[in-house]
């Protein structure tokens, strides 16, 4: 049994405006120094899993950027999504062109928009994935929580299917969607629920059965892009057939109904950095420290709590916890409470059709 | 009797930082619009004193600037200082080119770095200044004060000298300097105090007998100079002489000992802006309203007070009385209420002999 990664490298991240922009989405960019989130993805499982068994799932628009990054990664295995269909139709993608290379491959479906702190332990928990994935289960890896935290998904455990190695997998009893914090509380109270980080490893004839099973549909159509694959143009028929396709997520198109699945809950300093705040959070040493990215230079009097992201000299006078987020064409100055809401500028710029700044 | 100006346009204003530079400072940027505060003062006595009569005295990195504000302004109406050497040597090097002009002229010497809102009224102060000036009186501008301000020395009027048009002049008693605030609360209190504006009016051959009377050393220069603008060269004696030149202001060198001083209280609308504070203040029509200057576009959700100055786009989420101010190489943000601590920024980056951001 080989082990395969599918990196999921698709776009989003308007939280992050005006870094994250729709060309150059949130994955792609330094957000913590020169290496990107993408790029960081590829850098932890290297030691486990050789670049030709890595594989990066994304759309047209950003295939030279993931090239670009990822020098190293061979061409063919960047595979590219005509347009964006939610997670279901581009691991459906994606496994097809894993079953090609080995219809015995087990495959890790990774994301590339978190912070993983513990690499080596990650790579462990895929380890130990592949081994439970090996008896025919879907495993999803689930984050043991650290606080009540509303903005995830959360997967139930049932009973125990035994240790691997330092870990221990669970028969999954079911995902939720997001919970008020009520539940949130309750949830982790239990000690039973774990975030959905959207990482699974299968054997990808088990998750192919999984498509024919339950989502036929797309399943006909993944059936018709893999003919097409052996053809002289190989991305015709995906063209031709991807229009069609109806977006769905992987939750909701295979793992809620999926037969055998586990979870695997793991301790990896799992981090979305889906905000400014979140950012701040991952990069300051201290609290209350200033935090200066880019290439700039911060010139701070009486300033405290601030991250800063510029290639200019940025002076702070006075300042407490604000977000300064300064690129090329648009600068974006928010206290770090408010981060959220960066989100209904984005949401502004795009009723004004100002798409030269989404 | 003509009257010409001379309008003081030399350096400073580093509380402006980063829009006003050492090669840019305040007076040539344009901080309320197009028009820089020099431009505006020209523009305000164009309708009193035609462009032949109008006069700048400014130094040798600002030559060009001012050519380039005033292309209508005759090119040897500018006298170039060597080096900055206060107020009182620019006044006698300004008089000096007057007098070979007019030796009757009457001079107003005018500031270049302050609004005043009442334009009109203004010109009919410098035309009232002229008449008390023929009578021999070196007039000062008084401007009456609104608030206890303890940034601006302030001039004890004594008795009254007449009605001149729709104002009176006074005597003056004494210049004083800044004052504590309680000073200042007693000044303002009295009626009698005044704000010195830096702004006068006398006849040139009047200035140029207290420069013989008060102070000799800078007279004999100022007559080394004159004697050299017949010459082929005329800028060679300016040159050699200026470097010995002592700094002193004229108040210090020539008003504070001079005969026959007189003030014209005025209501001009007068406006310091030395400050981002001060700008604000100048250019919000409502408190609380944001002010956007420079060719950008603010993009504001939940902010109120804040001045931003900017040729980008500029999004505030949540901020209140920020001073935002976006250049080319150099972004500040300060609260309003911290506005005078730019000179901080300032200090710190000529302590680290940072000049390329000076």
């Amino acid at each position: 049994m080989s082990l395969y990664a599918l990196i999921m490298a698709g776009g989003g991240g308007t939280r992050l405006w005006p870094l994250s922009r729709i060309d150059h989405p949130k994955q792609f960019v330094g957000l913590f120094g020169r290496r990107s989130l993408f790029q960081l993805a590829y850098d932890r499982i290297a030691s486990l899993i050789p670049p030709a068994r890595v594989f990066v799932v994304t759309g047209a628009r950003y295939a030279n950027l993931v090239h670009a990054e990822l020098p190293d990664l061979p061409r063919e295995n960047i595979i590219v999504e005509p347009e964006g269909r939610n997670t279901a139709p581009a691991v459906g993608l994606g496994a097809l062109h894993i079953r090609r290379c080995d219809p015995e491959a087990t495959m890790a479906v990774l994301t590339a928009d978190h912070v993983i702190h513990k690499a080596a332990v990650f790579r462990d928990v895929l380890a130990a994935g592949a081994q439970v994935a090996a008896g025919g289960a879907l495993v999803t890896l689930g984050v043991r929580p650290n606080a009540p935290n509303t903005g995830f998904g959360y997967i139930e455990q049932g009973e125990s299917l035994g240790a691997v190695g330092d870990f221990e997998a669970y028969r999954v009893v079911r995902f939720t969607e997001k919970p008020d914090l009520e539940t949130a509380e309750r949830y982790v109270a239990s000690g039973r629920y774990h975030w959905n980080s959207g990482m699974f490893v299968w054997r990808v004839e088990r998750i192919m059965a999984e498509f024919a099973r339950q989502q036929p549909a797309l399943y006909a159509a993944l059936r018709d892009i893999d003919a097409g694959l052996g053809a002289p143009d190989p991305r015709a028929a995906l063209e031709r057939v991807w229009r069609d396709i109806d977006p769905i997520s992987i939750d909701y198109a295979i793992m809620e109904g999926a037969r055998q699945v586990a979870v695997l809950p793991v301790d990896i300093g799992w981090r979305d950095v889906g905000s400014w705040d979140a950012v701040y959070a991952e990069t300051a040493a201290t609290p209350g420290e200033n935090v200066m990215n880019g290439d700039g230079e911060l010139l701070a009097v009486d300033t405290e709590g601030c991250l800063v992201h510029s290639d200019r000299l940025v002076a702070a006078v006075g300042l407490q916890n604000l977000v300064i987020v300064d690129t090329g064409d648009a600068l974006l100055i928010c206290p770090r409470e408010r981060a959220q809401d960066v989100r209904q500028v984005v949401a502004q710029l795009r009723a004004a059709q100002r798409d030269e700044y989404l």
